[in-house]
């Protein structure tokens, strides 16, 4: 089984002239996910993690699935306005514009080691913005994991303090 | 332990009035999260599932859990624009307005059983309208899970075709 055929190209989405990788067929798999999943256990050499953040939305299906197998608690990272108690924010740049996300300030516990999970690894700007909210709030990032990297839109620079794993690559 | 400890109450979120029952802290327990994802199980009473559908985006969390759990596969169903393959669609009323999910016409092959969850049931107006698309893909709904119901609000008599099963009531 290749975890690659779970991935489908989408043309022209969300806009004209862009190939979307669309993981929905590996979701779909219960197969090709549990593959992924032990592909990203075996990828942590049994280091301890005491929590996983996954980034809104698609961040959250591989992180909780993450933190069930690590023993870990599960803590979202949402755009803003989404999570009602305190939270910290982070704003970083997009090509044309800016975004925001946030994390409760309650969630993690100073010098927790942390997992942080996302579906895609594009501009990098999210990852790393993410990075700041956790270190704001004393965790210590173990690995930054994805199911996939657009290697040509260069994330990994962006976030190369920290051990990074990606299952796929384009 | 008790599932209703790790239930926060935030006042007025996301409006004045609002008593807003927040998941996160149950989220960030691995031992409260293993609990919720145990008795979704039990209740679940070893009926065949093939695919669980998830809402947009808290569902996603305890309904891929419940995929791998249950050997079955997951599906998403969003808000519109964020699935990037054919969909169909479903608008329901909101107390003002309208909203509409969406789902992939590939999600789900007719006669398969399905599990639906959703973290929240309030009015049922998105948990009717999810029902609506996967019968329309000719999926057979098996239950409808919910780690919370808010039962003033009479979201149970618009799924009352369907087994349902919610861990607390409010």
């Amino acid at each position: 089984m290749k975890l690659e055929n779970y991935i489908r190209d989408v043309e022209d989405f969300p806009k004209k002239g862009i190939l979307y990788k669309d993981i929905t067929p590996l979701l779909k798999s219960h197969e090709a996910s549990s593959m992924a999943l032990d592909l990203f256990i075996e990828k942590l050499k049994n280091q301890k993690i005491d929590k996983v953040v996954g980034i809104e939305s698609r961040g959250f299906m591989f992180g909780i699935l993450l933190a069930q197998k690590l023993n870990a608690g599960f803590v979202p990272i949402r755009k803003p306005g989404k999570l009602p108690a305190e939270t910290l924010q982070s704003t970083y740049d997009l090509e044309y514009g800016k975004d925001t996300i946030e994390i409760h300030k309650d969630a993690i516990q100073p010098g927790e080691k942390i997992l942080l999970h996302d579906d895609v690894l594009a501009t990098g700007g999210t990852a790393a913005a993410a990075c700041k909210l956790i270190e704001e709030l004393d965790g210590e990032i173990i690995q930054i994991n994805f199911l996939l990297e657009i290697a040509s839109l260069n994330g990994a620079k962006k976030i190369d303090k920290y051990p990074k794993v990606s299952l796929l690559n384009y």
